[in-house]
């Protein structure tokens, strides 16, 4: 048997770091996890109470292709906490992580071949799920001197729909609602989908990020309880679209999901009743970045752009070398410290960055910044 | 915004039943459920053990994206077990449920406008997902005077691949060795992908299913926790790929999935863990199966496919009605029980058919039986 030529995606390139920390930890070497995505701690205690407190007793089979009316409404309350807005809850599809909200988002808009933008750096799999989907990924370089923010100056004229991600990863930068409206007119005017990724929402430290809702009806936003949650393995998301899409998404996610894990949608129930572990959270994360906004660019990484959400930091690298793929592997090896190249996300440009991620505890990335100063200034010293 | 062309895939016609159902309980009346694909009852106590274990003091986060070693393991000693072959644990892929799988094999195995074979009566959502993926369904109609079981002389000479499940759905019936094998030439013959579905593996009431990996190593396997393992809303199952094809669908679940739902992973590993549960449910399949042969062919339902596994009967009911859809409608009402028209597994022929499920408590297959037989008796009356 062969293989179907839109099965060629790539391989992540933080897979090698994720493998080497693995192998390096298995040899008794302590390592600090900067190259990870997810917090360093679980779901909260309340959902976990919800979760105990049906296992026993109901027999979780499948829910509704939709999710659970009680998780639905819940989602939608938090609109109104977090932005304001009343949405109807018959409008909030639950869905198996943001991953399972792309494949629906992407099945119910766009044909084979369809053009979809995506920005440069940016999440790779989108890139890569749009491959798998027959569709035509296609990168939207942003700059340096726009904090790496898209504008509709950068979009090309010819896109079927635009992926946006504000608070974005790698680069935490998150875009202000006008920014957020010029680019949702700008796909307007070229008749392409709008797709807001708000998967760290939540996650701000100064300013909060708009959401696309509040701007247009006629959006896809995508969320997840991974992020500010700290669900990641619990794969479950959701996914708000136009009144009138319900009923074409329902019918996808019927035939290719079935539902979202009920374990998962009763747990994610009980996240949503506790809003202080999770600001606990944030806390800490701004912790971290405080630590980390003083300390990066004396031990060299100064050129960064705005981390104003998510945990991530996003350094150019270009004045320390032409290959972040080694210099991540050196400060493995030498520090013991995990990041992660900038390959992943910016397939042309990533050789000159690397992204710090501080969602791990803040004992940790204190030790990792100091084991990081000490590689830096032993790397200047020879 | 639009939707897409390919995103117009069919609703469920047993969905108005679902939903006719749900109003006359809130409305106070008693329903039988012989309309559903799902155990009456959930995981089974080790499974739920299992994740009560882990859930305090575990994060949970995301697992690599093949599934814990563990429950790979765990599942290829399924293989050693029920089959008696040794499989290479690294050759297990964990899903999100057999929908996932289906996902990965169809982008890992066609480009968009491949056709895929699949039988007609068959599970409605591979010709939906394979829709959704931008690929061309090739209904392969079955035969009653064959008992529904597939030949090679069913199948057309330009198939890119070909999607066969044994037990069936709806039809509970079994290919044995031979016939699978045949099947599987016919498929190397045209240079077509064979995927085997085996979710109803276990559940057998005479000779066990056979796998596909029996007879080759060149095919897809897929199967699940959901229906031998009482798991259906966990979503959680597998897939078994050629060595070589590994690292492909690797990558595609690595970004399509990141990973199964760690909860539902550790759940799973446990329901290994003990394998009286679940065959104390199939001994009571078999009470509600015998009671069902016994009794439909009495109430006038004698024109059935062989129910060999799974837990379906499926019967012709042309010398009754043209419209399945209203016959199950009139027995809703007039009996309290829920049945699937066959609209969904043969659009072409299901206007003439019935499924009966028998996976709810043998009790209520009981009382279910009585009703439809005092309602055929009835309508015979009138």
């Amino acid at each position: 048997m062969k293989t179907s030529r839109r099965s060629a995606v790539d391989a992540f390139i933080v897979m090698d770091v994720v493998q080497a920390a693995q192998e390096a930890e298995a040899a008794g070497r302590h390592i600090i996890h900067m190259e990870v995505g997810q917090p360093g701690s679980g779901a909260s205690a309340s959902a976990q109470a919800a979760l105990t407190d049906v296992l026993a007793t109901q027999s979780l089979g499948y829910t509704v292709a939709l999710g659970l009316p009680a998780l639905r409404e819940g989602i939608a309350q938090l609109y109104s906490d977090w932005y304001g807005i009343t949405l109807d809850p018959q409008r909030v599809i639950v869905t198996a992580g943001s991953s399972g909200a792309f494949l629906l988002a992407f099945t119910a808009l766009f044909d084979a071949g369809a053009r979809v933008g995506l920005s440069e750096p940016g999440y790779p799999s989108y890139r890569q799920i749009l491959k798998a989907l027959d569709l035509v990924p296609v990168g939207v370089p942003t700059h340096d001197a726009a904090g790496h923010r898209m504008t509709p100056d950068d979009l090309p004229s010819d896109l079927d729909g635009l992926i946006v991600a504000s608070p974005a990863n790698p680069t935490g930068t998150i875009l202000d609602k006008d920014a957020m409206a010029a680019l949702i007119t700008a796909c307007a005017d070229r008749d392409a989908a709008f797709i807001s990724d708000e998967i760290y929402h939540g996650l701000h430290f100064d300013t909060p990020a708009t959401s696309a809702l509040e701007i247009s009806d006629d959006v896809y936003v995508i969320n997840s309880f991974s992020k500010y949650f700290s669900m990641t393995g619990w794969r479950i998301g959701w996914m708000v679209v136009p009144p009138e899409h319900v009923r074409t998404v329902e019918r996808l996610a019927q035939n290719m999901f079935i539902c979202a894990s009920h374990a998962a949608q009763v747990a994610a129930l009980g996240a949503l009743s506790c809003r202080a572990e999770p600001e606990e959270k944030r806390s800490a994360y701004a912790e971290s970045r405080a630590l980390l906004l003083e300390g990066l660019p004396k031990a060299g990484f100064a050129r960064i752009a705005p981390p104003d959400g998510a945990f991530y930091i996003y350094a150019d690298v270009s004045h320390l070398t032409d290959d972040s793929r080694a210099l991540a592997a050196d400060m493995l090896e030498h520090a013991g410290v995990a990041v992660t190249p900038g390959l992943d996300f910016d397939p042309v440009r990533g050789h000159h960055t690397l992204r710090f991620s501080y969602a791990a505890d803040p004992d940790d990335i204190r030790e990792g910044l100091a084991r990081i100063t000490k590689f830096m200034q032993a790397r200047t010293d020879t």
